[in-house]
């Protein structure tokens, strides 16, 4: 069961990239809770090849349908499942490439998994495409968390070493809807602009880039998520990893508190002149002990360079059981980190509100 | 429910710092696997405060009590208790600072999620005591996982800014084996004792600093892992959060991806000599699609400087209600990262356990 | 999360009875499964109210679509999702009772834990109809085990008061597939005869009836379950009150238990004459310690009378918050029992898989 | 992982019969709430040999030792670890039938489940010993619930065919706390003297006897559970078939409702004088669609004879591979029902428990 996440809010996401269709069960939502269409259709253009025009030019309609679980524009209480139908799935273009392995991609990993049985056509059940069915259910989380002052927003920190500029310490709801609008998100548009030549750049090399995606949680409630294994890091992470093209995570500094003195980096409490407790610096992301400390929390995902590129790879082919060369056709996007956004905003939403619904 | 992880393999961590016990529950495992009490204990000296000068003077007699589930050297199959009574517990340095919360430490967070009523003693449950559990569990796992063929070594692969050598990617079992025996586990022990002297500079300097620790999981069978959230990178990141002071974890080359072009850094498939597949780099850390690909598995966990140090440090008084100053008293140590080492080889143990008997 | 179940095998089902439509998710088939869709509709048909001219008149064509997770007739592996269109329902039979609460439906109790969005057209997600995917799920899963040799046979063992024979202790894979292609599952076809005459009154006296479901595993391995919280029994009774109008099961004796000695009822262990082991008799249905001990596994539910009937009956009004009497209109069966015998069977065999591939 | 379960309420049980200890872990109680140690000896004592003459005459002093969790008299919120020490246990006595399966005892299912490797001294992990911990980690959910307002009050039904009275539609909390003052829980003084008649004859022949045991959950909140696989019904018997011996639970009318038509059985609802919502019979046992409806929740379940007694029984010896004859040493009751009260009562206690966490 390798597809079905959560805890008191749970998914069920199903499909493969060229089949029927693909969608999600989202298993858990209170009832009664404002549903608004037009708020995960946006959501879900975000992810779209449209948002820009260096992405893949598939055409994708991506039309989620509610099958269950809302009714007039409300939760229900009971299961949401959302279908998207695969239309215009070109299937011709990847006959060709069926028994050659394309590098870092899961076609050889599903291959022995499956024992073969796995349709390989488009990536199947480990398409980027799967991420349409998670914006869909995290968007309808999302839309819920906003309604209780909860704001998730994510910028792009860097793209192939051009890096945005920083969220301040206190980031908030305004900004978050400001940044929310763009569409490509970034703090500073002119590194906005610089990135996407470092997108260029890479396509016209038959080549693509990755990125890092930073998140910030505004007016997260202090004292959610519990210690050990149920901490906000392990949730957050453990449904980020689903997120195809992901490979690591850290919160706060992360990996900066490796070169950090103590003294440096420890966040210091205060009372504010509300006397509410606050950190003066928020290295550690929000969260002590997995739990929720009152300051926004926040962290930032790496995404690899999509693995499919024009230009030729060496591998394996299985089918002859030789070492060959693979030049990938079909669509493929020089860099997926833009359009990766809503799906981390998405996936931040649902594991978010798992944690919220705990208590 | 919090302290509980797992799917086939489960786990169940109890107690505080200053309390009767610790100790966890090992539910899942097989019947008639051999138990090797020696392994055990070598693996809880490691974590200990003993295994250098460097770390806490408190003098730990960790002896792992098994309560159930072992028989004549073999797991009976049926949950393995192991409990640890805590001696020699200085409960007196902690009393003056028990409303004074100390920065970067679960304190405040843990007192707002209990409503006060959670033990403060030492960090209660969320002292890095209760890591002990976690390595007695882990090394019952590792031994299985030893007699299989497979070995998980880590390294101290970064502390404050010195970094050891990497793993080559044909890094093997006699090499895990030797890294293993070493008391400072690096590979390149010049570079260790310069991580020594780094430690030694912040004792000086009555302040911490933090590291990374790299893991190799050797022998790992190819098709291990299933796609989206049960994957790999999800079920080890879920787990080594539950390790305190963990801040990131990254596979592979992890966050060097966002400055990489696909063409550097995908990892092209081949056939060797014995027609075994294998890929020429190994930037996925031997994972793709969350599956294994027959490669060595690697990660590395960014460990955050121990927040507790002897300088003052600014924070508040949740009894006054005001800023205030605290110096923490009592035993900490200067870095934790060489401990850490231990904790997170049986955490990765308990983590790739439960993926293997998946299926 | 409540319509969401199981271990390994994982099912995830959604949908209201006058909504779009019903469906579920089942995650973590193995791969190259055969599947086989006139085995599937067959079942559906079972359920389906044109098994006999005394089930509802609704004419249902619940035509499975399958979305995903099937390829060229075997499992892919990856999660297979089905959908059951909602077509031909007459809502308006419906209008004039949403606020009248239906006496032992579940009406009320949805009322207050949705809060009043729940669709109360049909019963909504508590509706009969709910059952539907778990018959497709299921099918899925009983072809798999009949391909392993092990086969679910349930009969009608009652229908108010009146009792078919039990099944023999060496019920075989012959008599199941002779029983299962009956139109009324009876081991005695007089006795069934009797029951359909009881049906026959209740309806004319605008009454309905329950009745009793045994269910016998063919061919179940010795070993298959656990102790305490994951045993055969946990994990039958667990699914099979997922089932509406299910209020009891019983393993082998069951309640018979109690009037027994246990010299007369403990189940005599023997080596049969190929040396297989088998007990005397099977009081124990297959099961000792939650573990299947090779013996048939055996076991009852029972399934109360529709409590939709034509009769009047007294309640309340939740809109008024007085008092009132109910007639319910629409369609209804004077007995579920018999269209509830393929559904066990699905149940069952959903259960039973993931108790094998437990391990 | 089979003696792990729960939602928002975990336990996991370990321990066997004559190893060195047995306890749980019970994971995800609030913090703050009282716990009474008197209150849980009580219990313990209830579940003993000391209860009654009847029954096992091994003295038992089970000590529950607090390893954490619990500090001044109130949960921490952490995890609560209770250990109970193996003492006075005369393995001698199971010596000599170590390859002598008893019947209708997990011995043989076990054996092949663990391939040898269990302990099989006194039933090993499968002893009722077992129900010790269940019964301390369920004292502690029942007080918590007390001081809610909800009370749970088991009694004995029957006892091979001697029957106790019915709960009456409005029992209530001070009926429930007198019956737990009992000595043995019955409504009817002269039907339980009848019943210890029975269990007194039975140990004469060497023999044992069943019984039923009904339980009652007063002042069950409304709206409580979920439909399909996380109701009442579900969570109950998912828990309660990891008591031994138990093989059949039904709720409210149960078995009853195959005899039964709607227009009789149904559970008419009313508005009562202070307009809160009733049934006028509870033959639902208080649940409507998995969904508490206000009215007592009230479920029966039965437990069969102890399969040990001192006749000779047929059986297999699966050293030699021949059928044998066993006959049972050691201490063994005529009837466990009288001590199988408290130990439903408190898995009532912690099930009910985790579904009112749920929300």
């Amino acid at each position: 069961m390798s597809s079905t996440w959560g805890n008191n809010i749970k998914i069920s996401v199903f499909g493969e990239s060229h089949g029927a269709a693909i969608g999600v069960v989202l298993d858990g939502l209170p009832s009664g809770e404002d549903v608004d269409l037009n708020f995960i259709n946006d959501k879900m253009f975000k992810r779209s090849s449209k948002i820009n025009s260096l992405s893949t030019p598939r055409k994708e309609d991506d039309k989620p349908v509610i099958l269950s679980g809302i009714k007039d524009g409300k939760t229900e209480g009971t299961p949401v499942a959302i279908m998207i139908e695969n239309v215009n799935t070109k299937s011709k273009d990847y006959d060709n490439i069926s028994t050659l392995m394309r590098p870092s991609h899961a076609d050889y990993t599903a291959n022995i998994r499956y024992a073969g049985f796995q349709d390989v056509r488009g990536g199947g059940h480990f398409s980027g495409r799967l991420t349409a069915p998670l914006v869909a259910a995290g968007a309808i989380c999302e839309y819920i968390l906003q309604n209780r002052g909860i704001y998730i927003a994510s910028h792009v920190k860097n793209i192939h070493g051009v890096s945005d500029d920083v969220f301040p310490i206190n980031y908030n709801k305004e900004n978050a809807l400001k940044l929310k609008q763009k569409t490509l998100q970034v703090l500073n548009d002119e590194k906005g602009k610089k990135m996407l030549d470092e997108i260029e750049k890479a396509r016209d090399n038959a080549d693509s880039v990755g990125g890092i995606i930073e998140t910030c949680v505004i007016n997260m409630p202090v004292g959610i998520g519990s210690p050990m294994f149920n901490g906000i890091e392990n949730k957050l992470s453990s449904i980020i990893f689903g997120v195809p093209a992901v490979k690591g995570i850290e919160f706060g500094l992360g990996f900066g508190f490796a070169n950090a003195y103590a003294s440096e980096c420890n966040d210091a409490f205060y009372y504010d002149e509300n006397k509410k407790v606050k950190t003066k610096i928020n290295n550690n992301g929000g969260i002590n002990g997995g739990i929720t400390n009152g300051m926004n929390v926040n962290f930032s995902v790496v995404i690899k360079p999509t693995p499919s590129i024009f230009k030729a790879q060496e591998t394996i082919d299985i089918k002859s059981g030789e070492n060959a060369v693979i030049k990938i056709q079909g669509r493929h996007d020089p860099c997926i980190v833009i359009r990766a956004v809503p799906v981390i905003e998405s996936v931040t939403a649902i594991a978010i509100f798992d944690c919220l619904t705990e208590r």
